[in-house]
């Protein structure tokens, strides 16, 4: 389905291959201050939609979202010592607000453990207000050197949850729930992007946390993309902002806490797990446009067919738009929609119409096919379920195929670095000797699984597998 | 309805009743950063309604969300004389970032007018791109020094849409549809509130507008709040930015926009015009429980009828909410659902239960009915109906009973600052002189609406009426 000249091939150059989409999808594009960036209407729409489906898995998890604030004292960040460490060198300091240089600079959020911490000590005063399980909508701001839009940037918009527990158990669990109920399940079943869910590194651990859970996703140039992490944060800030409460036997002990967060980098990681190129494929169960039906070219009723074939198709629950912008030369068009990776495009010109029959454009198998104009509704329906279900087979497949079992350290950095791909080690042989001599190659361990797949309790189990790779 | 003792009382003290309110019903309270808020979840559960129906309405009008920076150059804000001017004493400005001093200063967006400019710029080639309808959902930084939660904090929440037209006319009649489709019609049919739109005076004007269409309601205490302005910016922004279009003629003139602004500042209009000394009252439309169903008493099925109710609530598409709370003291219970606002209570208990009857509690009116089980819930679905209306018209009539016609400039002063209400006097009699005479008495002119009440086209038509008061 590639068009030459309209993107900068995959297998030429990935990373500006990523850039042409960027750009010629409407997506996004750089803003002016450094590291930061502009989603566009497209681009936003997408995350709009991921909004919506994390959102509602949040809330299903029993958390409730609040707003707490962009500025923070910079004292707030120094009472926990690992996390003001781990977050130094990124912050961005206001010093003069109101015309006047501010007695305490403040910084903008980086994440919001912090402030959250400090509203937590006030409003838990016993057992029965635990668990407290808060969720935010935000922007945030991490400076950033090496900027790529969406992916890493100086300011991203991000969901970040923050709990309090009456125990480790309890926190440990939810911290679990989040990861398998609200981002993996969301990233396979809507996203189509099979990730590997396992524990961090202490080296790659969050700044502040006792146990980093994530989810890892291979990006079609073999790389590691991190969608999602989730943190115990174990009494760390409990202890820093005084989270205590008053249990049945009287006593006064520090809370457990979680956070955990998922962000616009989710966008990134969808375009370069399933475009291709011709552009991006959206899952179907994704995109806020899942039909576009285009009026090839005006006349003998074909805009009131197309215009009612859409109406039927929003009846019938499918996000269906029009495209009668006969203006626009087709072919330009049709590169368009390509570009934007609506799953199905329905043609509608004279021709076909006169026989009884429209043509259909699938984008993710990448086939076109004519059909009957009485079956079309039924023929996109079970489409956009074959689609979907397609795209998150090829990608796992894709996946499985670049993951390869190794032995040593030589071997790992061989897979992740020569073959361009993930190698699986015993983490026993690895361990933090051989992760350290992994970062001279710009490899890492995303995280540490267990033998059949499973989300270790810490990084400690024995028995261990590392998923080694390079990321972004 | 009001309890002694959980909220100071209007009459006695209208800001210490809202700041009472404020924290009684768990809305909001003050970030530890001079002026920021934290809103907490049942705060941000009216917000996130507010916002999907504002949202809503904003798409239905054809504009499209996007997500533009949070930091603007500094630069930026100096390239339209009369904006820089405005904002300049508000802004917060980071001075350094990832442990180093910037090259040039960046400031945090008080408004987008100017990075959104510089975007329009690039992305407007020709005719055929306009109207461009951009909006987005962002939080904005202006600070203040006499902060107070919801109605002025240095960060808020808010909508701003931002669109550019090929003709003023084009650009002046889309800034009237968003504030009478997005603006006045969420207020009057979902938030019950009814405003006054009408056009600010020259002094009142956004910094950098030619005319700015304003929302204005009257809180409980005669004072008026600005609910959603909506402003034309003539050419000015697009000089400044060099938002130019090739028109049908070849030439390449200068585009028409507007910008358009509602924020958490809502949440703070609802509280003060609906609210009484038992608490909040939220409007059924908007309340995120509708109704909550009490256990009074557990106890001979009593929990399994409660349970049953709201699902057979939920399914009739009431948003209900179950408070099986036993543990808990149900007068204190009661209090707290009152503070709430929650429109309907339905207590149920083992004596009402065995009588076939349960208690339906309204909030609005605040009556209190024993119901037969087997009608409750069209009497439920009803009542909701006729409360929303009901609170709609009760504003209305305390608006209109505070509204007094006067012919003077002192008369004005009068009514604004003994009666606490509002006046209405001719523009002709009052003019430029009388309205800086009004502002030694800390009393502006809200709007200039018509003798009709209709939205004028501009601050110089014949015959249009200023409506005063003191205002938030």
């Amino acid at each position: 389905m590639a068009k030459a000249g309209v993107l900068t091939p995959q297998a030429t150059d990935f990373p500006r291959w990523y850039q042409d989409v960027l750009g010629k999808a409407e997506l996004a594009e750089n803003g002016p201050v450094r590291g930061t960036m502009v989603i566009r209407p497209y681009g936003y729409a997408i995350w709009e939609r991921m909004q919506a489906e994390m959102d509602q898995r949040i809330k299903a998890a029993g958390a409730r979202n609040a707003y707490f604030p962009l500025f923070i004292p910079e004292s707030y960040l120094k009472r926990e010592a690992e996390h003001v460490e781990g977050f130094s060198p990124e912050l961005a300091v206001v010093t003069h607000a109101g015309g006047k240089e501010l007695e305490e600079p403040v910084v903008v959020r980086p994440t919001s453990e912090t402030v959250i911490g400090e509203f937590m000590a006030k409003w838990i005063q016993s057992y029965r207000d635990l668990p407290l399980l808060l969720n935010q909508w935000a922007n945030v701001v991490r400076w950033e050197l090496r900027p790529r839009v969406f992916l890493r940037t100086s300011e991203f918009l991000w969901q970040e949850g923050h709990t309090a527990h009456a125990t480790r158990e309890d926190a440990a669990a939810y911290a679990r729930r989040i990861l398998h109920e609200a981002y993996a399940d969301l990233m396979a079943t809507v996203l189509a992007i099979p990730v590997v869910a396992g524990v961090k590194t202490r080296r790659e651990r969050f700044a502040g946390a006792i146990t980093t859970l994530t989810c890892e996703a291979m990006m079609r140039d073999g790389k590691a993309l991190q969608m999602g992490t989730s943190h115990e944060l174990g009494q760390n800030f409990a202890r820093a902002f005084d989270i205590r409460f008053l249990d049945a036997a009287g006593e006064r002990p520090y809370a457990w806490t979680t956070s955990w967060g998922s962000s616009t980098r989710m966008v990134g990681g969808l375009i370069m797990t399933h475009g291709d190129d011709a552009g991006l494929r959206i899952p179907p169960r994704l995109a806020a446009t899942q039909v576009v039906v285009t009026v090839v070219k005006s006349g003998e009723g074909v805009g009131e067919v197309a215009a009612k074939l859409v109406g039927d198709l929003i009846t019938a629950g499918v996000r269906a738009e029009l495209d009668d912008r006969v203006d626009v030369a087709f072919g330009r068009r049709a590169v368009d929609w390509e570009l934007k990776g609506v799953p199905v495009r329905i043609e509608i010109g004279p021709r076909d119409l006169a026989a009884g029959a429209v043509t259909v454009v699938r984008r993710i198998p990448g086939t076109k096919a004519t059909v009957p104009i009485e079956t079309v509704l039924s023929d996109v329906t079970e489409a956009l379920e074959i689609d979907q279900a397609a795209l998150l087979a090829e990608a796992t497949q894709l996946r499985d195929a670049r993951t390869v079992d190794v032995a040593s350290v030589d071997e790992a950095v061989a897979v992740a670095v020569d073959d361009e791909g993930w190698a699986r080690i015993p983490w026993a042989t690895l361990g933090e000797e051989g992760e350290a001599r992994l970062s001279e190659s710009a490899v890492t361990v995303r995280c540490l699984i267990r033998p059949d797949g499973g989300v270790p309790d810490s990084e400690d189990e024995p028995d261990l597998i590392a998923v080694v790779g390079r990321s972004y």
